[in-house]
Formats: structure tokens, sequence, C-alpha cells
């Protein structure tokens, strides 16, 4: 029997500092039916990344801020159930912007259908989304690091950390990952195969980072800002690259947080600093399809995902991001894969 | 009758905070004879520039600190009163790190014969000099700014941010200048065609640098740091670019300064942030050199010497550049100039 509730979260309140479940709604609607012109996706994957903190805030940025009333925004993978849209079939597994809830009703803006993969659908998400396209691109185009340069990751057990690193070394440099649990930094050198991996919660970080990359950092992928920034800017070789991804350390914040201390080394190092959003880089999403599913079919390429059953959990599970506790890519499941 | 004397400033103790002349100590000298492969040299013009702040910090840079005792380092132009040495003749005039004296014996090396000019020998330290790198390949090749973009500078009145603004001008870009006194604004837009200038003694300067730049800013040529680079940040259109030059606001800091409260506008805003070191470029002064020689003769590019007279004078003088007074480019005349 086809669905006639939509289980949705919509916005209540702007979070202060970390997100509280009460900053939300989770509502029983009447299903929309789609319009001509639009399509029924239902949504079976959805993914949790820090930029949905950002999204929550009131104020200018390279997207709109969600709005009280609307539905949490998240990117997520789902199957067109329904269809109006000429472009778009009933079965078309799509990815976009579907939102914290069951089912999302669109135009087709912003949605694009999946390119065919040998791999499950949720490598969409864990591999080939976001995190995938900023890793590849942030690292690569922005980062521009050169075989035998040195590379630094911070938050390098995550999703895009973790894919930072093994791209670097495939392509050739000396790989530090910077994460928040022993255990993890096991992971990274063990299974990833990072040249090294230093726990942030050491109180001599800096020592343990220049042990680390004894012939300085060329360049630096930022996930976090905040001190594990100054301390990299510490370490940096003359012309190096900061690749700035996010601000973790920052995202959470309730009063203004400074920059980082050393940001006069920009000068005396000739470094760059240079910021990317991912989805500037779509139109190239092609280049990276093909490369990762050769490094995966290869053995190069590892991810993992960090599966939460049912988008009930999603308010509670989006602060794993902030306090380190996710394994992998963070995706809450909302309901059955096709085909798994 | 030859000189036997050398009058010399040599750092007595480390400045904390502003310079004082008590942290140097003015000694009468023998004058040393240039040892075999060696010159003398009769230093003429001393150039003043806040990176003299930045070399008698103890701490890794792009060159090593000023030791206790050591003649305080600076740019100078100078010529050849005895030469022990294949390349260098006498009577040849030489640009190099001539340091805080009226003579300096030389290997030679970081020292180079100025290129033929028919401009005063102060052009070579007021347009073609650290200066005028500084703005031609800061702005040119960091920057990289196209045709019809916005350039935001910050200390415009300055030597380097003179250059910047009209040279911007000179490449089709609409420019606003920060400064520090409205003579000074008046000069820029009235003397050195600004489109806009901006006192930033004002308490409302982000809404009159928003005002200046209706468009936003894609170009910021960041002489100062601070508050200003905050402010810059926010008006940066997506896909700018900070050129950072120097950080003046921090020069002369006796606590750590923290960097911009709006870094994560780098994500954001997909900003590139880079330094630069004018000696990186010394190998292409000539590009600089003929586009300088033809504009100032176009009448396009206007420069000022603010000169002081006698060595004496430069420990106070150099805290002219950081108090705003100086009106162009602060330059000691040591000696007589030759053919002036």
């Amino acid at each position: 029997m086809a669905a006639t509730i939509n289980h949705v979260w919509r916005l209540a309140t702007r979070p202060y500092g970390m997100i509280k479940p009460t900053d939300f709604e989770f509502l029983a609607e009447p299903l929309q039916e789609p319009d001509d012109q639009q399509i029924l996706i239902r949504n079976v994957y959805l993914s949790l990344d820090p930029a949905i903190r950002g999204w929550l805030y009131d104020g200018k940025s390279y997207l709109p801020p969600v709005q009280i009333g609307e539905v949490v925004r998240c990117l997520g993978v789902g199957i067109v159930e329904q269809s109006r849209h000429p472009g778009l079939a009933v079965g078309d597994l799509v990815q976009g912007l579907l939102g914290w809830q069951e089912y999302a009703v669109s135009s087709g803006e912003g949605i694009s259908i999946l390119p065919a993969s040998e791999l499950p659908l949720s490598a969409h998400l864990g591999l080939f989304g976001l995190a995938g396209r900023t890793a590849y691109f942030g690292l690569l185009d922005v980062g521009q690091p050169k075989e035998g340069e040195t590379l630094l990751v911070s938050s390098a057990a995550g999703s895009v950390g973790s894919l930072v690193g093994q791209i670097g070394k495939i392509r050739g440099l000396h790989v530090t990952g910077i994460a928040g649990s022993d255990d993890k930094c096991e992971y990274l050198v063990g299974e990833l195969g990072f040249d090294a991996a230093v726990n942030y919660r050491n109180s001599n970080l800096r020592e343990l980072v220049k042990a680390a990359c004894p012939g300085g950092v060329d360049v630096y992928f930022d996930n976090v800002g905040g001190e594990i920034l100054d301390i990299a800017l510490t370490e940096m070789n003359n012309f190096g690259r900061v690749v700035v991804c996010g601000s973790i350390a920052k995202y959470n914040a309730t009063a203004p947080v400074p920059g980082p201390y050393n940001f006069s080394m920009v000068t005396s190092k000739r470094l760059r600093i240079q910021g990317l959003v991912a989805s500037d880089f779509i139109a190239r999403d092609r280049e990276m399809l093909e490369d990762f599913t050769r490094w995966y079919k290869q053995g190069k390429l590892k991810y993992r995902i960090d599966l939460v059953k049912g988008l009930e959990a999603a308010p509670c599970a989006v602060n794993r991001l902030f306090d380190g506790s996710n394994n992998g890519k963070l995706v809450v499941q909302v309901s059955e894969a096709p085909g798994e």
C-alpha cells in the first residue's frame, strides 16, 4: 500500500552551541502528491555532514540558511517513486538536497541521476558523494600536491579526511593524519596505509606533528581550524598550501572565534590558504568517479559507513560529527535500499 | 679626504612594542678596509620599511633575525667607493641590505648593480625598490586581478599601497583605498586617481567600505591585518583573493594577536589568501622597471619620497611607519646622492 504519511524534521529554533533534538520538531504530515513537472522521491540514505550545522546559522553563506519551519537540509540518495517530470522516471536513483524526511517532492532542481556504479548505493554518500568530491578536488585541485611532498590532514578518520589521506598515498605523498583516539590512529596507519597518525588529545600535539613530519608540511588539509590549524601553520614549509575545507572547531561556537594566531606566517612563508565548497566541482564528478572506482577495485581506497537506522535518530546522530565518536561516513538509513 | 670613521646603529636590546632609540647604540667605529673580493659602499639612501620591525624579532622567518650587536638591517642604495671585487667597480650604483650605517663593507652577496634609469637615484627606493616590487608582483601575480574587478587596498597612502592602487587603475580596476587621515584620502582620490578612499579612523568603517565597493571586493591587498582584514573578508566576493603583504597591526604587538575572526569565510566564499615576500621576484625586476618607467613618463604613476636627513634620525623615523604620519616612501638620506 502506498504511503500516505511523510515523517519530517523541521527546524523549530536556531541551535545555540551543539544541536539539541528540541531544536527541531518531528512531524507526521500528509504525503504530498507531485504536481506537474515534479517528482516524488523516497529517501533511502541521508548524509550527515558538518555543513548541516552551518546551514542552520542565520547568515549569508554559499547557501541561504534553513528558515524556521523548514525541513532540515541535508544531502541524500533516494529512488523516484512517482514522476510527472520529463527528465526523471520512476525507479531512477537520484541524489540531491533531500532533507531530513522520508519523502521529498521536488521540481528536479539540484537533483541528479546517480551515475551507474557496481558499488552499493551507500557508496554514493560514503565515497562518491560530498565527502569524496571534497577530498578529491580539495586535495588535487586546490592543494596541488607534488609527488614526494608531505601531507597533513586533520579529522583524518572522518569521511573526508580518510579519503584525503588515501588519495595522498596513491599520489606518492608522505601522509600524516590527526585524529581523536588511539584506535582511530591505528586504523589510519594499519588499515588505510597512512605513514603516521597523531592523536590530538595528547598535550604535546605540536611536538608529535613535528616528529611525524620531519621535513615540514607542504599541504595541510584543514577540516577543523582552531588550535590545530595554528600548529599546522607552524610546521608549514615555504610555499605550502592550506586547503580549508571546514572549521569544525567553530561550528558550534556561541562567541566570535579568532582566526589562527600564526596568521602572519602566511607572509613569511608565502603560504596559500584556499577554501573550497565541494558543489563547485559537480560538473567534474566523472573524473572522481572513474578514479575512485578504479582505486577501490585495486584495493587502494577504502571507506566506512557508520550507519544509523531510522529518521528519528538524525538530531542526536549529527552531534557525533563534533564529538569525534563516529566511525566513517555518518549516514541515516530512512528506508530500504533497492536491490540490497 | 677619505673618511676614516663609520657611524653605525647596532641593536642593543630587542624592542618590546614600538621601537625606542635606546633599543640601539649609535657608534663611531673605525672604517673597515675592504678585503680581497670585497667592496666598500658609501650608503646614500636607506629605506625604512615595516619589515625592519619584523627582522628584530627573535624567531624563524624568511631571513634570520638581527642579532644583538649587529648593525640594524635595511635596504638601501649607495655607490661603490673601493672595490677588490671582480664584478663591481668604483662608481657603480648598487642596492642591497646595506644597514643603518654610513658605509657598508660587502662580499657582494645580495648586492646588485642598479639598472640604468632616467629617474633620480631615490626612485630605486620609492618606485623600483622593495615597495614597487611588492606592489607590482603582489597585485598582478598573486592577486590576479581581471579588468573591471574591484580592488581594496589598506595603508593605501603608504609606499606599497599607493603603487598598488595606481597599478590597479592602469589595469582597469575599480580601486578603493583605506588610509589614516582625510588629507591622505583626498590625496589618493585627487592626485592618484583612486575611485574612492576611506579614513579608517571613522567608527563606521565597515559601512564606508561597503558603500565604496557596492559590488563587493574581488582583490584585497592587505598591508595591515587586524580588524581591517576582518572587514575586508566580510565584503569579499566569492572566489576573491587576499594578497597578504604584511600585518602592520601586529608588528609591534607584545602579546599573541588572533587571526581574522571571519576566517571561516575562506571556505564559504572560496577565498584564496596568499602571502608574498618581494625578494622572491628579484629575478623579474626588469618587467617591473619597464612598466613603471613607461607609466611614470605617461604620468600614470606617481610616487612620493618622505625624506629624513641624517642617519641619526633613523630609529625615531621608523616609528612613523606605524603611527601613519609618513607621507610617501620613508627614506633616510645618509650622504649626498651622486649627480643630484
